[in-house]
């Protein structure tokens, strides 16, 4: 088997430990934001530091199984006899990616019961995109990787289409000044996501060996970096600017709607 | 002895490496929603809290005796000299199992003295239930197993009988935004935990070898992630709705019952 490159295995390092330290600061960031955010946000920010916490705690774990898979022997990479655990990604999404969108959902402020409805069924969607991906991700063939990676593409979807469907009316209904993040927040969310099957299909369509591994690592890196953390803020700033609206309109309207 | 394949020992490893993420997550959702309930549940919210960052602490212990009990070779799992610690989730059950009930006590906001009562009498009877299950769990023979688990059913049955009578007076009392979400809490404990006895037998009743030892320890954490985490969700939705119940009827009555 072709071995990666000392280059190859600092770069894949590095990304993983530069976003460990990222999504540890955006926690810390997140949760300072729960005390500059009304009642009714409140569970949105403890949300949205939850999702890059759960994400620093795996980024830690992936650079330590990444280290202990490979002996360096001056500038010579080789494997070790310790297999790399792909699968802490998976576990990863498999709680962060329904988060993610009851993050969404939750800084939307809808009606408790719509609240409710949509969140268990988008965050069921994300566990069953999540959860079909996986057996396409340690496939050894590339028709394997295409079926389930194919299956994966349905909920996937159904995802998009209650975002930018199921959720217009809603979107409508937010205070002006917040309306353009939500959009935003959708846009992100939707274009982070269509990342991860690009990255997914790398290996089905031609890349192969070091290169295709080293795309594979560093690509979901980013997209994880953009889909938890970026996300984050923008669900901070409108959680900001939907507390100063809903100051404007009512002064107590934030306790009332709490949680 | 027959070993475990490399894709059961990574499932087991991922599950026990998810149910840590998932526990401390719950742990830290459970302690920032503490500020978002009335005084008479903030120790609801702590206790509950309590039960996920025990189960937490365990899982991690867990899932390192697990690494260290193994050593792998190239795909091939043997042995290693140190045996695995599955006392580990008894312990942890002999202290979180009757936090539980604590729990669901707490949040039903009963007088003081039906509190005190209550929480000693349950927290005993489940102590006894989980101190009985122990020998049981390491019997060799399928007799003793019989005879310890069918003794620790006596304590359990006897809480599923106080839950759904000695509680009944109580849930009736409960403000009807939050009726639906105690009864579901009951059903949530009854059903989780009759999983656990499944898990148990499943070892006496032919099930054997790797096969039983996966369905043992992924029954038992997926077991462990509803009556610890999802449980712990509905305490915190009924202390929110509570809390504005509370709000609603008297400005200062969640002040007034303060634990």
């Amino acid at each position: 088997m072709e071995m990666i490159s000392i280059g190859q295995y600092d770069l894949i390092y590095n990304a993983f430990s530069f976003t460990f330290a990222t999504m540890m600061a955006a926690t810390l960031f997140f949760w300072f934001g729960r005390s500059q955010v009304g009642d009714a946000y409140k569970t949105a920010m403890t949300v949205t530091g939850l999702v890059t916490a759960i994400a620093a705690y795996h980024y830690l774990r992936i650079a330590q199984s990444w280290e202990e898979a490979h002996v360096i022997t001056n500038g010579v990479v080789t494997a070790s006899l310790i297999g790399f655990n792909d699968a802490y990604r998976y576990v990863d999404w498999f709680l962060t990616v329904p988060l993610l969108l009851v993050e969404l959902i939750l800084v939307m402020g809808l009606s408790r019961q719509e609240t409710t409805s949509k969140a268990i069924r988008l965050g069921l969607l994300a566990a069953l995109m999540v959860g079909l991906g996986y057996p396409g991700e340690i496939a050894i063939s590339a028709s394997e990787r295409w079926l389930w990676g194919g299956l994966s593409m349905i909920p996937f979807l159904w995802i998009v289409y209650e975002l930018f469907v199921g959720l217009s009316r809603s979107v409508d209904q937010q205070p002006e000044s917040a309306r353009g993040l939500v959009k935003a927040a959708i846009w992100v969310t939707v274009l982070s996501w269509s990342f991860y099957p690009v990255v997914f299909f790398a290996g089905a369509v031609g890349l192969e060996g070091t290169t295709a591994l080293t795309v594979v690592q560093v690509g979901y890196t980013i997209a994880d970096l953009i889909a938890k953390a970026a996300f984050g803020v923008l669900i901070f700033m409108i959680a900001v600017r939907k507390t100063e609206a809903d100051m404007l309109s009512s002064p107590n309207m934030g306790r009332a709607q709490a949680a």
